[in-house]
């Protein structure tokens, strides 16, 4: 490619544009045209740059897990190493907290029961933040067993998205930290050893 | 009307069409005609017994409420009263556990963003789950306040759906029992009071 940087920049226009189409209208329901309007770019550019729909929801999904794992890579405070804690904290502020991600996830699952390839990209996304969420936990010496971990790391996921699906539906009491305290609970009642606080070396 | 029974068994033998064309085909693409076809019934006869769609979808929501409180009111051995316990095994065992339940859920959810009313009644049906537990948590004089009794039931409910969630992404981990057997313990780690098993009365 000759000029990579100024691809990226569009690419970065046309998914913000695909995004704002999407939260609008669904993703069924997004056209080419619609982003070409919406990104005041030629349609044909918007398809040299992220070509069809099947195209557009990979990026969105792409774009989805870069999002969240920037923000797992630079969520700890600089001065000390990132724990369990700085994890959870994560999940509950800020991954469900942005109506944005919010409605692309929601249009991503609705695919997912009549499209088998979202819903394998959807079912790697959240596995890669059980994932990582169960080597914080060994790194930080929590849980006795990798099935421990594994376990806990389901529960906690379940109820943020459990939590944050019914805050959608603006349902009261959903959005109280009960449910944060509760996940921060179930860490700290897990058996630990050795406290090894982690065993990340710092990269800075 | 004239012939009540005659008129449930047809709206009936109408909604399970429906049902399945949704399954098929979802809601926003579902049409009288698709019903008509399904049901082996004349259009008008459809349009006659269940009107238009947006009637359709309030009797696809009145039909789950209907089920999971028909559901609650029946999960008790009828050797002893109900308990809480019985109450969060019934939510994981089944109202999660049905296919049909799950697609039909996951078309309203769906709708919801986009369309306050049902919105509003999918948060009604889930705050009456919610109200419904904990009045049994109440009953069995578990939790020491209702805040705490509220908070414990949110959760468990979040848990519930997340879990569920999940696992029609076939996320391998979350079909096992550990979120289930950590519902059961927020109900066992609650303060009790004076063990009032129940206070319901016996009514058979």
């Amino acid at each position: 490619m000759a000029r990579p940087q100024m691809g990226d920049e569009r690419r970065e226009q046309i998914l913000e544009a695909f995004e704002k189409c999407v939260i609008r209208k669904g993703v069924a329901k997004t056209t080419l045209s619609d982003v070409a309007k919406e990104s005041d770019l030629p349609r044909s550019l918007v398809r040299y740059f992220v070509g069809n729909r099947a195209d557009m929801v990979d990026l969105l999904i792409n774009r989805m897990i870069e999002r969240a794992e920037d923000g797992l890579a630079h969520l700890r405070p600089k001065s000390r190493p990132q724990t369990t804690q700085d994890f959870v904290d994560f999940l509950f502020e800020n991954t469900f907290a942005n109506d944005l991600s919010n409605n692309v996830v929601g249009e991503l699952w609705y695919m997912s029961e009549r499209d088998e390839s979202i819903r394998k990209r959807l079912a790697a996304m959240y596995g890669r933040v059980i994932h990582l969420m169960v080597a914080q936990m060994e790194a930080d010496g929590i849980g006795s067993s990798a099935g421990q971990r594994r376990d806990a790391a389901n529960i906690i996921l379940s109820l943020v998205y459990g939590q944050a699906s019914f805050r959608e539906l603006g349902m009261p009491g959903m959005a109280g930290k009960a449910a944060h305290t509760h996940a921060l609970t179930i860490i700290d009642t897990l058996p630990t050893k050795s406290k090894k606080k982690t065993s990340n070396k710092e990269t800075k």
